[in-house]
């Protein structure tokens, strides 16, 4: 594994210096030229580059035989995410089985998706698994995650130079509208918001449960909510939503008893090989950050 | 003013022993006869009767005149329970004026309705004002209000004998699926659930900022919710929705930057006055509990 430079690679997206700033993004949303073959109809593309994001009611069937009770959804902690290591991962078309790294084997090697996945937000099989995990909140008062830009720490802390990543999150229980689903501010990813406060060591280990660097301020959200309001994601298990890596996207608490667990898959271009970090002064472990550039499709 | 009586009320409703128990609603939800002249439509009060809540789409015109910026719901710490003192209270059919009880003036002396407040699913004109309080969630991660039974607390701690009271949450902001609105389960009122454990002196102090005695079990809670369902109340500034003081609620968290602020308002029958605490070693004060029982029409 060869970094795509060594520290000759420009920083188009600043951030973690002294004060909050806002740059306008350089990078496309969708990075095919128009017309170019794929699984997605044009509008689809056009409403994800508006938006940042596009659902899909039915991307995974058997989606019911994962782990969703809240009995299952405990492993390992409330409200915390579970990464899983890349090593194994059956990534791909086809298979998405995913193993707790701290927990027990979990729909390792069983079949989620009987379609392909659609990968034509990024270049179509010219992608690899950035990072995957399951978020976890088995309810009766598990926390969510806040406001946050995926982009941002990848950038500062994986050191992936351009906005060529994007995540899509897989229901694996109902996602109703009171147990604690994905919010994202559409059209927010054409904005990047660098945040203020340089990066501690070892950042991660409480970044995934709670923000810490990388969190936008109180009125850096009013601005971006108030110009692009609020969508919240429900849906059946197997619905999906695709997202942009800089869309603003975050997600309250689960007081309900439903249990609401999700598998986010993140696929950057092999492209878009990461530089040292930007802004953290080391690398995040590679169950965190893939180094593994083998491409999925 | 004078207990209904010395002790001699038998307990309806027994809470806060060594186990939970579930006891099936001995008093009415509507209290009134069939066909008994009043503001609301029969279907309205069916409609409350069978799931113990009724949502109405402007009950206050003029509610974008009270506190609905983020600063001004700031007033007196984020996430909590704002109490007013019943004397400050312009309380009735056409006044809603309330005085924060640590916080400077808001919406004194204010028209909040020009319209009659309707309270036909208690005796029209023959109740008083139990408790009011404005519950604010700034937003930024302002916290929630965990699953209860008004009627638990006000029947444990209050002495309230029977469930002839019903509160009104009106909104002050909008309240958006995504900022934290009420959620209630639909006929769960008809079912009152004794929660497990004593109650410890002076515990309103905390208890209005996070539930501890009172709180259902995850098992309870699993029961009510699959067999009732959640709804989550949504609605302008204006609206409000009328709930029976035994519906099981509460609210998520408020990450969203738009500052969710319901005034509550808690009317309970003359007829239905306060023995003592049936399972509180003391009353609540008066600014929580009023022991004011001067009909409002």
């Amino acid at each position: 594994m060869t970094y795509a430079s060594t520290r000759t690679v420009h920083d188009l997206y600043p951030t973690r210096g002294s004060e909050e700033v806002l740059t306008g993004r350089v990078d496309p949303v969708v990075w095919s030229e128009p017309g170019t073959p794929g699984p997605m109809w044009a509008h689809e593309l056009e409403s994800f580059e508006r938006d940042g994001f596009l659902s899909v009611d039915e991307l995974v069937v058997g989606a019911q035989d994962l782990p969703r009770t809240p009995h299952d959804a405990r492993i390992g902690g409330e409200g915390r995410e579970h990464l899983a290591d890349p090593v194994d991962l059956e990534h791909g078309a086809h298979f998405a089985g995913v193993r707790l790294h701290d927990g027990p084997l979990v729909g390792q090697r069983r079949r989620v998706t009987q379609q392909p996945v659609h990968l034509v937000p990024v270049d179509v099989h010219l992608v690899d698994v950035h990072q995957s995990r399951i978020n976890v909140k088995p309810g009766f008062g598990a926390s969510g995650f806040y406001w946050h830009s995926d982009f941002e720490t990848w950038h500062a802390e994986d050191g992936l130079p351009h906005m060529r990543t994007v995540s899509v999150s897989i229901a694996l229980t109902p996602n109703h509208p009171t147990n604690g689903g994905l919010m994202i501010m559409p059209g927010s990813h054409r904005s990047f918001l660098g945040c203020a406060g340089a990066t501690p060591k070892d950042n991660y280990k409480k970044s995934l449960q709670m923000q810490d660097a990388g969190t936008p301020s109180d009125a850096a959200l009013t601005k971006f909510a108030s110009a692009c309001g609020i969508k919240l994601f429900t849906g059946k298990a197997g619905s999906a939503t695709w997202f942009d890596c800089n869309a603003m996207h975050g997600s309250g608490d689960n007081i309900t008893p439903f249990p609401r667990s999700n598998v986010f898959l993140v696929f950057n271009s092999v492209e878009n090989r990461p530089s040292p970090p930007f802004a953290a002064p080391v690398r995040r472990p590679r169950y965190i950050a893939s180094q593994d550039f083998t491409p999925v499709g």
